[in-house]
């Protein structure tokens, strides 16, 4: 449709399709809704505070299965750590007053992770508020030789932040105070249990923004998503949290606090400790408090959302994109028809534009909308009259950008409402990034119930999710190793942004040599010689 | 005069005074001109290679009095390595045949900095030619307890590159081959012994840049370059290389090569360990490859020179500059009126504007050439109408662009000029950026010739010098701690950009408290348990 209007932003450009307006709210950009909101379950969402975790529950509640035990399912076998006794329970409650859960129902949440795959058997859960409250505990725990499971908003992907077995889960839950924002540098430290969404609305109001943002930013606290690496949606503008992130205060495994807590962007005395910490998903040290750099905020911003006849249109439109667009560009994101087709059945999200085998997410952000307006002009009439795009739409004001952007970040709910879900997180070289969506699609064949890719194109970030009615063990035994075999033969990585957490601890020699893993192992050793820090987690297991 | 004329990118914005044009050349932003030129002298410019080594061979050769060897100026203390004896020679020739330098006349150069500051005796240099050979070289130097001191285009600032005794240097300049571009992804990924602005030209040949640039991007080694996690003019667009290097190879302290050189922009497959060589100065492993993200080459790029009556008239400038500029600001520099004195008096540049107390170099660089250009006008407009600025001229082609860079870039190279030079790379908070230079103006009187400061306003990094006839211990009291507890009482940097090296090591502590110390101790035993790899740097001498 839009091929056939005149050049140059003429007013096509902002024809909206009223379908699209059809379920779904301004609001629903967070996954599913509105900032956390506490309640009198806690911060988990045990009684149903947290939109992550509230859809996981109601799931339960609406007669779900329980979810198996990790220790059942994946035949773990516990490590020779303390149990914790009542004596222990009285040393704690001294070191955190009133921060010492241990009623089994408030301990059910925090023990399942919101995918509903993982399962713990945690019978105790802290609160500190303060980095010395958090020290005292891991001094403790290092003591008595008890293992602890650090957790965040328990957002991961990966069974990084639920115990395995008995783990004592430490939260970062009440450790969410700004510590200080700096209007002109925009450097804004906090403790890690700030909720990014909350940080955003925050750094926004003062004419800044988060440098990222993921689709659960309503649950998820910025110190899990520094402990992971989260990668997100504006990873492609502002880069890796390894550059934004300034400065962290760490616990120690032993309990020494480690304040690499600066403010600069630049400091080259020694080693970059903090970077130890950014990515090791709580194995080497708990994050309590971060420092980082928030970009200023773009004064315009365009969201533009187009179908593609292939996914050869695809590529070629971002590399049209990206040399058009070029400094303005903030976000690239691709979906296939099978995920339009579940957002649309799931959560009754239409299609804005016509159905295309693919879709690409454009945003733009920028200082000046007149200009970025005529560069986006000038991109869509080449892409339409090339035939690279078919059809699109572009989002005339700040409700209907976030529309647009719920068709791509609710994937992922839309999927866990499908049935159980085979997760990976891959990069691959762009040219092969589809690939391997259309060979598993083959292989599958009805063993699947559907076989979708997406995600961040313009990062090399394929999300491909295999849904079935339930978990298998013979599908996944087709799935896997024969998925991590095709991205070692790429050089790819088999997680790009989610980490490896439990459920991928044991394929990271897919990705990295044995001398590298040896050098991990020698890391971790060193920091935690213990191994008190999230076992069972990150590094593989020892055969 | 520019402030006199008409609005909206009119004729004034071209102008340029015909002064500028006097001594300076196109070539010069290199420092000292065209790339490195090998010759039969060696990558080091022995015989007069390097641009910037022939700077400081030449001073030699006019009769400057030798360099103090630093093991008498600072009263070291040799630790207990073994001693290379002629079987060792023997043996090392078999690893790399050809590739053994002994001649005590080509020995010379690398032996001292090129800033003329320290002095090692080294009696042996070896230039492998792959991480193979390298990895020999180490394995071998490992079990006979030989120290190493590894050595890129020895541009550094702080004695992180020149042997303290007699360790051997073991050079990468015969690793300069480039591995592999991908044209799409603009991934480079390169043996470390690339010259930087050869990659440079390379790259841009291809539509891309280097992420990174510095003055002294003629002679330094892109392996240099991540060793130290150098800085420079485009960290403010692209941000630091812990986010820009991919991937990367090195030679641990025992030989083992640790391949972790993969080209993927997101990868969170356990630790990042790439990063504990970024920025560790060759005291944890070589780097032997690189691979780094470029970003594409920017359509349109601007520099303008303006003058400023105060330094918070320049903060001013700079916070108008980020807000109307936005995402295609590339640099703010600044310098202040007595680099400019220097930089007249040693190199014969002249000041392309009114004599100001303060002057800015502000570079942007974007995608829409007249977009830019109007985004450009309406700041010069309103900073030049508000008085912030009193005078400024712009670069209309890439020639006079480079003339005014080489004003900004060419600094270092005046001040060496000056005489003896107390350096000081410090990141400061913007609003007591500059305090501390009156404060030492105040202070040295006419004990010093010049105090000067200039640097990487918009990434919060002053480059504060010092000049003398010669080098003074009692000048160098007067100085220090007096600088570091300066700036330690503002939460600062006492090396920003630069390192540690062997001149910075000891006051480390100044900006990392005593568990970051204790860490970084325990990280070089894990790595390097013998102590080889250039020792006497980065960490301070124990007590």
């Amino acid at each position: 449709m839009m091929s056939r209007l005149a050049p140059r932003w003429p007013a096509w450009l902002f024809w909206w399709r009223a379908a699209c307006a059809q379920g779904v709210s301004a609001q629903q950009r967070t996954w599913a809704g509105a900032s956390r909101i506490p309640g009198p379950g806690g911060p988990w969402g045990a009684t149903g505070t947290s939109p992550l975790v509230r859809r996981g529950s109601s799931s339960a509640s609406s007669g779900a299965p329980e979810v198996t035990l990790t220790r059942e399912r994946y035949s773990a076998r516990r490590l020779p750590f303390s149990v914790v006794s009542e004596d222990d329970l009285a040393a704690l409650e001294r070191i955190v007053p009133g921060g010492v859960i241990t009623d089994p129902e408030e301990l059910e949440a925090p023990n399942v992770d919101w995918l509903r795959t993982v399962r713990g058997s945690s019978k105790v859960l802290l609160r500190p508020r303060t980095s010395q409250e958090a020290a005292h505990i891991l001094r403790y725990c290092h003591e008595r030789n008890l293992a602890v499971s650090p957790q965040g908003g328990n957002t991961g992907m990966v069974g990084g932040s639920t115990p395995v077995f008995d783990e004592i889960i430490v939260s970062t839950a009440l450790m969410n105070q700004i510590i200080s924002f700096h209007n002109v540098s925009g450097v804004l430290v906090c403790q890690a249990g700030c909720v990014l969404e909350e940080l955003s609305q925050y750094v926004e109001e003062r004419g800044f923004v988060m440098p990222l943002d993921l689709g659960a930013k309503g649950s998820c606290h910025i110190g899990g998503n520094v402990a992971t690496n989260a990668g997100g949606l504006r990873f492609l503008r502002y880069g890796s949290l390894r550059g934004t992130v300034l400065g962290l205060e760490v616990v120690l495994a032993d309990g020494t606090i480690l304040n690499c807590l600066t403010s600069l962007r630049k400091d080259n005395t020694g080693y970059d400790l903090k970077q130890l910490f950014i990515g090791s998903e709580g194995t080497l040290g708990v994050i309590t408090a971060v420092s980082i750099l928030c970009p200023p905020k773009p004064s315009a911003v365009n969201v533009a959302f187009l179908g593609c006849p292939g996914f050869a249109e695809v590529l070629q439109t971002f590399c049209t994109c990206r040399g058009m667009l070029g400094e303005i560009l903030s976000a690239f994101e691709f979906m296939d028809a099978e995920c339009m087709k579940l957002v649309g059945r799931h959560l009754r999200l239409a299609c804005p534009v016509q159905e295309s085998p693919f879709y690409v997410l454009i945003e733009t952000s920028g200082s000046g909308a007149g200009h970025d307006a005529e560069k986006l002009g000038g991109f869509l009439e080449q892409v339409l009259g090339s035939g690279l795009v078919t059809d699109g739409t572009l989002a005339v004001d700040q409700r209907r950008a976030k529309m647009l952007w719920a068709l791509r970040e609710r994937i992922t709910e839309a999927l866990s409402r499908d049935g159980y879900v085979y997760k990976y997180d891959l990069s691959l070289p762009l040219d092969r990034l589809y690939d391997l969506v259309s060979d598993l699609r083959a292989r599958l064949g009805l063993h699947a119930k559907h076989v979708v890719g997406y995600g961040h194109l313009g990062d090399g970030n394929l999300h491909l999710n295999v849904t079935a009615e339930a978990f298998s063990p013979s599908l996944l035994g087709t799935l896997e190793p024969y998925v991590y075999e095709w991205v070692a033969r790429q050089r790819g990585s088999v997680s790009a942004e989610h980490g490896l957490g439990f459920k991928k601890k044991d394929v990271l020699g897919y990705s990295k040599p044995p001398e590298a893993l040896q050098l991990m192992r020698q890391l971790k050793a060193l920091l935690d010689p213990k191994g008190i820090l999230n076992p069972y987690k990150t590094l593989p297991t020892r055969t």
